[in-house]
């Protein structure tokens, strides 16, 4: 489910970016002076980086043409195995599967004897795909030119989320190739379930051989491309939380209606499943279309703090509201209003989302039946300090109250919100990279799409939790999903910059934890 | 959309079917005296039904092998084609294609110099069907053994519509062959859209070649297997209308909500079209689930007659209320009402039904996405005297009202109720023929299920119409569908009775309507 702030934002517009112009550039040519932090170690580690890149390329590949699918119990155990083998190849000494009831996580550790660790995540699960809306085949990991950023892999999982991961590893694995150490100790933790809302991966967190190494860092963060086609970049303070579910009407269940489909004529006499689960449905949402029914859903709804209303109103300043527009084919926001409502609703107003509708007869034309069951695929997004216990608790609370019980309530997943202090370790890092590489960046105080960051943020770890990276890639969940491994666009890195970056990053995180944690 | 009301309403309970026990039987040795009608010309055209049985079987399996699907535009041309070859073969001299705008119409007239004429309606074409689900290919005919019933084929179409009409063919064959003259001249009408619900086949009806010959019959019926496994069957006297159609909610026409599936986090900012479907749904039905909220929509509806709520009495007193819920899979009526009550239901009221719900993703688990486009399927079920024209009006007014102008109402087919008198010379035909072969049989003042009888019934023709038909078959619209060729049951007619009767039945037409049309 992880998304991109990028993606839900917008990008900078034109204008701003061009007052950074230029300056990522700099590590397209390697051991090109990186400011003031340059020294040996760096330049070495920075051409081992350059020198194993065709390789890289070609384990990014490999990766791709085995999608572990945990909605479709696909490569569930060669999943896990090249995960450890990936792992164990960047020179983790230590790496193993975690048990967590459902798929299993791995876990990886590489202790330099540095004073500090940093936690890692992985997912290493895709999403679904069907062939058939691809221009070339998704498990093909094929590069293509595309015009104005580069040579790019399409596949499935390019972007979201093997791309930015294995540029991550590239960056690993290129201190041992250069014989350097590395500034911090690294756990890397990865997910097999990501995809399906992670509901099994707080069993990985808390087990024993991981909760007490995962305690000992000053962060976590996943590895993501998150630079626009111009260049710049976003960097987010927390993430909604997410919730997916069904809510299925069902003659079986309800003892009123039938118990498989039969001739449409019956509904005359037998009761409907379908038209059950529309008035179930219709009572969750108030008439305008958006705000939620649900008794005191929005209870817990924190208001924006007046730091996040100014960074979303510089973003709103900054980004180009008709760009994104066009780019959702939206030509109105909800109640008419403005970009810059529109992107505090998108950062604090919690959701109850029909993602799909499924009932009876779904080919085309008609078919004259009346079905037995009726199936809202929802998923509920949730804001700062909602939690996903009392998201569920209220919405059977609701049902219950309305008469609807018999209908079920199928959780497949979730989390609750994410939210790390702007003024951490980890993200005054981030912030301090970005401004060296000349990478310039709007700050969005929360992402409205949905990584289970709170597996790290909340209870029992606590700690900052990120999505950090450069580099492009685009079309998560979507067909022609792509990353970009070598740019023609001297405002865009490709892999080889993006696994610098990450260099950057690990001195960084040494540094700033070292001043205040 | 043909169904036969025996599915509706529920058979005849074992201890009425004793009291005619067995009876049926006596078509099953050809010859065999058929009470005050036999003649010689009679036992004749019988005896060339059974010379030419292997034929006509093989001439059923060959058009079930050719499905003419109007949904899939499938085999039109084929189907025509087919249809014409099949009324020449059987002896009518002319047939034709008649132009509809649609899928063509077949016309075709076997004019002996009778007194009357009889119309006939076929469709030629058949539903829609998923080979994965069948247990023997559905285009492949096979003959299989039934245990109870006999030899059965199995295919689509096999008794929607094919076999009855093959078992009717058979019988005007067995006139030309065995040199005896038809008692009535034959108007062949047949259809090639009926299963998308004959939206063009009133342009068949009214057109020059057709309309004087139509008018001149005294009635029109469509060939069907009314018989139960335990050998009763039905005489229906109407059905109800039935109007298909899609209502679609989609950025596109609301211009809110986006043109494309974006992602679900910007529902936070972004209206839903599903959940605008679902709101626009609601009003349709009042909180009982299945009331129908559209203003006016029961003001044309009549109330049952007191002989059509005898008939129905007697049907509840004479069918096993246990049985039609065991084999619905229902535990309960509406309101939980009684077996009267729901018989008096299906006959009388009309209906909103959903039969699919599509919106988004359908897949299994979910997807997080915002979908721009969602979808009910509906139907119309339609009492007298509502129209078709008269339903879509007020639907249509309905959602302007609510405000819900933008949602799409796409009609695919329809047509409105067909009634017919019980004292019509058709009606009293079929009602001899029944008691003369010792078939018992429930009047069924109108079934809920739906045929385009109301394109006879109606203006221009306003003619008796009726589904008739002895045999037995089972599985329309679904999988296994199939047509008893050769029985093992004393009390159900194979396909060769089945033709036997027809030949009954034509000369009973003759006879009844020379007393009085």
């Amino acid at each position: 489910m992880t998304d991109h702030g990028r993606d839900m934002a917008g990008s900078i517009d034109r204008r701003t970016m061009m007052k950074s112009g230029g300056a990522a550039a700099a590590l397209l040519t390697p051991g090109l002076a990186l400011a003031a932090s340059a020294n040996a170690d760096r330049t070495a580690v920075l051409k081992a980086i350059d020198t194993n890149q065709a390789a890289s390329v070609q384990r990014l590949a490999d990766w791709i043409k085995l999608p572990s699918i945990a909605a479709e119990k696909r490569n569930i155990d060669e999943g896990v195995a090249h995960m450890i083998a990936l792992a164990r190849d960047a020179g983790f000494p230590t790496a193993m599967p975690v048990p967590t009831g459902g798929v299993p996580s791995v876990f990886a550790t590489l202790d330099v004897g540095a004073k500090h660790w940093i936690g890692i995540y992985f997912m290493y699960d895709v999403k679904q795909f069907d062939p058939a809306e691809w221009t070339s085949p998704p498990l093909e990991a094929r590069l293509v030119d595309r015009p104005g950023l580069g040579q790019v892999m399409v596949g499935r999982g390019a972007v979201n989320q093997k791309g930015p991961e294995m540029a991550f590893l590239a960056a690993v694995r290129a201190f041992r190739e250069s014989g350097k150490k590395l500034p911090v100790n690294i756990a890397l933790i990865a997910e097999g379930e990501e995809e399906i809302a992670s509901p099994n991966f707080a069993k990985a967190i808390s087990h024993p051989d991981v909760l007490p190494t995962l305690k000992r860092c000053v962060g976590v963060f996943i590895p993501s491309a998150s630079q626009s086609p111009d260049g710049t970049s976003t960097l987010t303070l927390g993430a909604k939380g997410a919730v997916e579910l069904e809510l299925i009407s069902s003659g079986e269940r309800w003892g009123r209606g039938p118990t498989k489909d039969i001739h449409s004529s019956n509904f005359a006499r037998v009761d409907s499943p379908a038209w059950r689960l529309v008035q179930a449905l219709d009572t969750l949402m108030k008439p305008d279309g958006h705000t939620i029914a649900v008794e005191g859903w929005y209870d817990n709804v924190q208001p924006l703090s007046p730091r996040e209303k100014a960074l979303i109103a510089e973003t709103a300043r900054r980004t180009s509201e008709a760009e994104v527009k066009k780019q959702l084919g939206v030509s109105r926001w909800i109640n008419d209003e403005s970009w810059g409502q529109a992107l505090e609703r998108l950062a604090s107003q919690p959701t109850i989302n029909i993602q799909g509708l499924v009932a009876g007869y779904t080919g085309p034309g008609g078919k004259t039946i009346l079905p037995h069951r009726a199936v809202a695929k929802m998923e509920f997004r949730l804001a700062p300090a909602m939690t996903k216990e009392e998201a569920i608790d209220k919405f059977n609370a609701h049902l219950k109250k309305h008469g609807f019980e018999d209908l079920e309530v199928k959780i497949t997943g979730g989390y609750g919100p994410t939210s790390t202090k702007e003024d951490s370790a980890l993200v005054r890092a981030e912030k301090a990279v970005m401004e060296r590489l000349g990478v310039a960046y709007t700050i969005i105080p929360r992402s409205a799409g949905s990584w289970p960051g709170v597996m790290f943020s909340g209870p029992p770890l606590n700690l900052p939790a990120a999505q950090w990276g450069m580099g492009h890639g685009s079309g998560a969940h979507g067909p022609d999903e792509y990353f970009l491994i070598r740019s023609a666009n001297p405002k865009v890195m490709g892999m080889a910059e993006a696994s610098k970056a990450y260099v950057e990053l690990l001195y960084e995180i040494a540094n700033q934890a070292t001043i205040r944690a």
